[in-house]
């Protein structure tokens, strides 16, 4: 049987900039969907934020944020500071790394390799954001 | 009912470097397919082309531009010019903002975050580019 | 009739830093799964290595190998290091590149634009890796 489930899930970060594993979120969206065979959508619906696989490893979040500094610096004279905002550099970072990823479910399981963890990237946080989680594909005895 | 649309879109910029808001050309297609919950995959056919999710917001556009000069300049010896080519540039520029999306489709409409737009980047355009669209999921009464 | 099909292929190259074409390996797992409309989603299991969509073009290889080295270099002193790793350069380019793409399918085909070639890309080879594929939408009498 074809199903699909949706969710929105609010997140909140400490900081303007972090980095957060998400792996639990997607595997409840994945329980709640009672998918055997499918993938789940995982995307953020804001535009200075991520999605990403990589290590759940705090020096590598580090080394991350550090090299996203580099590539796509805070606090220059960017074109979309003129609009009054002062977060250019997020809607930068945020394209290095992406926005969404797509997590294979096969049966019944997210289909991860062993060190795959699904992470959020926030580079304009301290205040409330949404992830979307669609799950869809087929159940057990479809 | 399970579902698939598909569409070829043609595009043509009129400068060599470009973005465009295709948001529109995404929607058309949900509403051809008729599409209640899903995705639609929105995939350049080009290798120097982007299509990516992010503000509609024309001094941002600007700034995304002159990063991804910074990034991958053009005019430098690249080894793909040895071909004969002059854009190996653009084939670098357009693997930072990644090549395809799924917009997410709920409950029959796109399921945006407010900012959220999706855009065409074009960094070898003045010619016929086209963009594959493909919606799958279920309709109403599925 | 809705279908879906998944295969974990092994890969092994012979350099550390390694480009691969590897669209056949596509193809066949459309093949196996007899899928007439739909996506192949092609995704490492690996956090340092990435699949991609450009130009089968050996200089463009190179291209690319000489830009991510500039954009991500190895051999700096990354926090990750202090795990014992020496890899934190390959966490990185793989994250501009992408880690996995949708092939769309359509009429029994990949649907692929003139010049659009699946790639693997290898940061931190000569071991075992796998890649998941995973082709999913309907059969053609469906």
């Amino acid at each position: 049987m074809t199903t699909t489930y949706t969710e929105h899930v609010t997140i909140r970060t400490e900081r303007r900039y972090e980095i957060r594993d998400i792996t639990e979120l997607v595997e409840k969206a994945r329980a709640a969907a009672d998918l055997w065979d499918g993938v789940v959508l995982v995307s953020t619906m804001h535009i200075t934020s991520s999605i990403f696989v990589n290590d759940h490893e705090s020096g590598l979040w580090q080394d991350i944020m550090t090299w996203l500094e580099g590539l796509a610096p805070s606090g220059l004279d960017y074109k979309h500071h003129l609009t009054g905002e002062d977060n250019a550099d997020a809607h930068l970072k945020r394209m290095v790394l992406g926005h969404q990823v797509l997590v294979p479910v096969t049966e019944g399981r997210l289909d991860l390799g062993p060190w795959e963890r699904v992470h959020y990237g926030e580079f304009d946080g301290m205040r409330p954001k949404r992830i979307l989680l669609k799950a869809f594909g087929l159940k057990k005895n479809g």
